[in-house]
């Protein structure tokens, strides 16, 4: 549609998740407008995410250093570790400001029709850990979808050998502020069988 | 929220127009899991935008050579001449397939808040090319918005001294496939005024 230089930009920017033709287009000639230094900072940016990302060696996440934040606030509760499958879910949790534990990233979730077995996820460098610090609970926060639920199984038969650990999967149930009546049947169906004494 | 430079990484698209914190943490994610050679490309692409586009010599839309594709097209009526503000509006135009002539993009519209002023557009070249080619019809093709119509009204001014050359302007109205109960009174008014003859 366009020549040269604007149609390449346009075509890479489209290839984005989320990014239509038109959004494309926008931030297309929203860059052509732009001081070359923005443009600069973003080549710079995507550089570095090209050298490879640095992750925590503790647990998995996104870091700036050897280490998290996180693993390495000696506030944290080392015999807490909370499993989720992506860096993003660390930062679900974090915002509820409900665990003062640590986190392991697993990288994903079970899948084998995508190629994602056990191997594939950091499921080994979990269980290490929990060998090797003094952890007695660990929280499977991994998705309530089909991926989520097989890895959370799949992690509880991996985790009962260890002695004296407790193993727990967040809630499943309906979602606060929402409506009883809108609730698709499988979440009504867990918030049943889930019901807690007043 | 996150560190190093998957937070910068995350800024920097944050920046961009129309994409918002989500977006851009999803982009980011994205970009981490994919092909060090798509980002290359991304990058590569940013760098030849950065060290200037080409535009075309005579009507000034992006163009891969010193002349854009339609300019150089010896099929296109070189007496006619449709004036648009932004490389996108050609586009728009020339998705009608109703238009055989030639464009002058100005590169905005008259905006004297914003620091636009006559000399800040592509207006000098315009009067040039009417002044050299054998044009007999400019139809003036700017937004239908307040800078648009100023521009507009400029326009007309700056050639109603060229001997023999029609000034056209877009038609205002309804939008088609609209409905009449829910236009607003300033489109429904240049219906209105507008209305022509069956």
């Amino acid at each position: 549609m366009y020549e040269g230089v604007v149609q390449d930009l346009i075509d890479e920017l489209g290839r984005l998740p989320g990014i239509g033709p038109k959004s494309a287009q926008r931030i297309a000639f929203h860059l052509l407008g732009s001081d070359p230094a923005d443009i600069a900072r973003l080549q710079e940016v995507l550089g570095k995410v090209r050298e490879g990302v640095r992750f925590c060696e503790v647990c998995g996440n996104v870091s700036e250093n050897q280490r998290c934040r996180i693993c390495s606030d000696p506030r944290r509760d080392v015999s807490l570790i909370c499993v989720v499958e992506e860096p993003k879910d660390v930062l679900a949790v974090e915002r509820t400001r409900e665990f003062r534990g640590r986190y392991h990233v697993l990288g994903g979730a079970l899948d084998p029709l995508s190629g994602v077995g056990p191997d594939q996820l950091r499921i080994k460098e979990l269980l290490a850990r929990i060998g090797s610090d003094d952890v007695s609970e660990v929280i499977i926060a991994t998705d309530p979808n089909t991926e989520g639920e097989a890895t959370a199984t799949y992690l509880v038969r991996m985790l009962k050998d260890f002695p004296g650990l407790t193993v727990t999967r967040l809630a499943s149930g309906l979602p606060m502020g929402g409506d009883l009546e809108f609730a698709d049947e499988l979440t009504l169906g867990r918030a049943l069988s889930g019901r807690r004494a007043l």
